[in-house]
């Protein structure tokens, strides 16, 4: 499969990589960049391997024989560049979220749905962890009876740099950004058919104030209702001390599934006069780069065996949904209500 | 000091342990419950050991030589006997909590604070097991900074017997009898002058549709803002499969403290076909045993040595409160606010 | 029960506090200490109490109405003072071991078989721990089918004061002082009955090379075979940073029981800059106060009740006679072989 | 880097899928085996990517611009084939050990001597192992001081189908097939030109009979001593219940470092009825899989870029050699000692 690779940012990078060097069944063949500085660490890192490099999206679109990209673009730019790119009848691979609003998300989904014989995914990282799919098929083999309750931390690690602040123009949020993740765990773990019944949050900030001016937290909390009986609350937070912090718990009627209660970077334990102690990952990569290049993996396999996709994109869209209620539920205080059909209660 | 412990059902015995073999500098002198079973317990438990029985608590009151009482009854009766021990010259040691009414709380108070020379505690038990001592020293040697978020479950192994749906009657419900645990810990650790914000709360009946016609769930999150930019969250279940899972974090803004995320009864791990795995406490007192009898030997020193008891009655009554608006919330779906001198908004 | 406490220095005083204050059924009316200090400290915190203090052990032995003694004085006198404590008809319990020397340790029980009535007992306190008990529980219902291997690991916290270089001269060594719990385990685990067959050791100093001038060393290894087809190896060090560290596993046909493998003081863990980590209890007493606890409760009990001691005392003849050799092993670099009836080869 | 692969049992077709697919740098261009089931499996897994495949090793080493073998054949053929394929201008990577002799070992070296351009390496997995490359470099950072002890663990699933009986009239015993690893591991932390002092073993046969006539164990221990004042001590057995478990700790002056304490599969905990636990890796290719592909890749990588390979055959042989002698001693229940040189003492 030719794949090209549009952003080559922190993440593009990343998934530039994978394609290249860790997907046998995937070739990279193209990557853009509108970034200079991108541009010319791709000129030496992509460029010796029989990468075409663009600073045009749409010509890198018409390279011969490309047949799907990959999206690690900013976000506001992912859903212009999806629906290019069915256009073009390529294959989608795309960074969460597909847009920070639902309508526009919805609108990739809407393009797709035209297009049968393409495959387009919103890339949920986690869906390709080894510890969540384990999650995943202990709760489908009945282990833990019916899940109830699903509680998910996204805690990113304090950045003093003023970074979080910056990003919080663009990112749509502390909810739409890093609880998204969760969210769609949640749905994932408790089924996608869901109805969302109520949304509430709550939210501070306490190291990084700037956040308000975008409508934005350093640490939230939020709860959501669904009508068959389950709830998933959520924390999120940029101020994790030791490093990286996702962690999930579920809840069901025979048995309880934790992920990352002890989070560790390796096997190493460190005994000195600190006391015991282990290091842990730095950052949201350090947690999740082998699902990363799981993700590459059966993103080619479904579009090279005809497969469908491990995730649809409409549960990407309504996990945007729910973020940006969250988002605003922090920022009125009101609970956002559904009725059973999930069309908004005024 | 010469104690008598009221009522003798599973708690009440452990207290009355505790007192009679436990604490060197009390002597359990008398023992009242108007239940024969619990009766019958005593006497072949307590009555040889010079511990006199009545099945009259105004009898025991008048116990020759009576300093103090531990009151274990049912939580109905909890404040008319403080308010009869305190008029009576007593010290008292409560179980939590007062009431489930906050007004009735309130009483007690009252009745305690017109007779400053009497020791009045009602007892949190968290608060005297070693792992929450230790992270209360930890935030107030700064350890963590400032501590913004809390995060506390108490979940109670699953009782397949119908138990908790008739308790449920007496209860004052989920968030008063359970989560009343991990309100005191948080005010504890975030400060007990914090006013609260808002209050809100949702819950599921998973197991015990039973429960709603008590206005009870069997699981339940709920989240309290306080003005001081803390963040309270909680979750509460009866559905614990392996045991009793109380855990609780605490995120300040240069650190984060954890208690049982790793829940064990001993030191001991099991390798063998089913992986490597560890047994739980299968109960409350399982887990907080050791605390009952600290609480036990610091209320004797306080009414002892004329030192100020560990905790401060008012702060029960303002846990009941939070509790109660909890447990409305989470039945009405509505968000409980507050305004800055924590009176209720219409 | 009447009970006297010889010895007053750091053992001494924990097991006149369990005597005092934690065991109910026994009353400490007696101690003893010949030295200043340790008297001073008990003027003050047992005299108050009614505790009659002695400079000279035969004079505590005619107390008026002592049953029993507990002896925490040096190693070099326990059998002494046992055999005139048996010879007065009191009860012993003795704190290990019993003698450095086996012969000696063997006349405390030849003692102690002439007066059959009398319970004399070596306290091995790591049977009286909640975790140890419950290994031997599991052992015994099956768990693991046939125990194997035993691995014990003593690891007392560095002390840079040069503490053990002077307590080496009357400490019998590493082995004897230390490793002799393990081996106590050992025989628990795999009956008390087997027959050892060989014995080997190497050691080294590494931070105290005074140790050599008596014979000793700060870090060793050994292996015990015994005839049934078991092996028990043990390390033993007084090198560690972060705290005690005393960990055993034991493997058996059918699975693998582990004690300790994650130390820590309590269920706290602290994350920060230095990555997720916990305390550990610094020394023996901070890891195994509930059993000294325990000790006290059990002995009072089999005294009282007239029940078989939990410990037997030939047992503990056996445990130095084992620890001799590895001490003596590791100084010659000889194995240690012994027949079937356990007579040493020469 | 083009590389063929012999033998394409269980190990050899793991090396040649990660030459396949998990090394970029590389091309698996052939394969070898002399077995037909082998054969078939490749046909279709190997042969539809281009690669070749051979009956007979010397053909395949005449493959048209191969450049490297990895030798994944039995462990009889290693050094044949590898002094084979350096004759022919061959790079090599062999499975560990290169012989069960360390006679035979040491002519691989030699013949890899006279040939300086060529890179042979013997692949002791572990040292790519992520949790061993950070304990490697914590150790040279200082951060536990001079280490001392090092004891390793190797536990491989109890297997009750006979395979290690069979298997052991091959593989040169438990120490030479097992412990081999964490000989390497010991040589690798405390320095590889260290001299061995003394070797002494003893072992069982607690589930296996049927490898004493192979002169083999289910279970056994061994102590190395070094003339640095350094041991290393191990146990290994063919007995673990839940999986593999390969535990490592090393003890140096000013602290300890772990690996592997609490063996987990992935970051998964199940909390039910039968407690809290977590699955573990089932054999050794679960645990190390990443450590496989990260060896070929720097095996490639020192090929091409003409660097040291990380391993230096040299210390294979003396591996080989430490394990030969803890195999006798385990055998003869004599130590086996070592002069200064490193030369045997009678």
């Amino acid at each position: 499969m030719k794949i090209g690779c549009a952003g080559l940012g922190r993440m593009g990078q990343r998934h530039a990589n994978n394609f290249l060097n860790k997907t046998p069944r995937a070739e990279l063949v193209a990557a853009f960049s509108p970034d200079p500085r991108e541009l010319a660490w791709a000129k030496e890192n992509l460029a010796p391997y029989g990468v075409t490099l663009y600073m045009d999206y749409d010509e890198m679109l018409s390279h011969e024989g490309l047949e799907a990209v990959v999206l690690a673009t900013v976000t506001a730019v992912h859903a212009e560049q999806a629906i290019k790119a069915i256009a073009a009848d390529k294959h989608v691979l795309s960074e969460k979220p597909l847009s920070t609003s639902d309508e526009i998300s919805q609108k990739v989904v809407d393009a797709a749905t035209k297009k049968p014989h393409l495959k387009v995914m919103c890339g949920f990282s986690r869906r390709f962890d080894a510890s969540y799919q384990d999650v995943k098929a202990k709760i489908e083999a009945g282990l833990i009876g019916k899940p109830i309750i699903f509680h998910g931390q996204t805690g990113d690690k304090r950045d003093p740099s003023g970074f979080f602040v910056q990003y919080a123009q663009f990112s749509g949020g502390i909810f739409v950004d890093c609880t998204i993740h969760d969210i769609d765990l949640a749905l994932w773990f408790f089924g996608e058919e869901n109805i969302v019944k109520s949304i509430y949050a709550a939210g501070v900030t306490a190291i990084e104030p700037g956040l308000r001016q975008h409508n934005d937290c350093d640490n939230a909390v939020g709860i959501v209702e669904f009508y068959s009986g389950q709830i998933a609350y959520f924390y999120v937070t940029r101020m994790m001390a030791a490093g990286q912090e996702d962690q999930t718990f579920i809840v069901g009627t025979e048995g309880k599934l934790t992920v990352n209660q002890d989070p560790a970077i390796n096997l190493v334990q460190i005994h000195d006069q600190s006391g015991v102690r282990r290091h842990i990952p730095q950052n949201y990569f350090e947690r999740f780069s082998d699902a990363f290049t799981l993700e590459a993996n059966q993103f080619t396999l479904a579009v090279l065996d005809d497969l469908p996709t491990p995730l649809n994109p409409q549960g990407a869209v309504h996990a945007v949904k729910i973020a940006k209620a969250l988002q605003e539920s922090m920022n009125t205080g009101k609970k956002v209500m559904y009725d059973e059909n999930e069309q908004r209660i005024k």
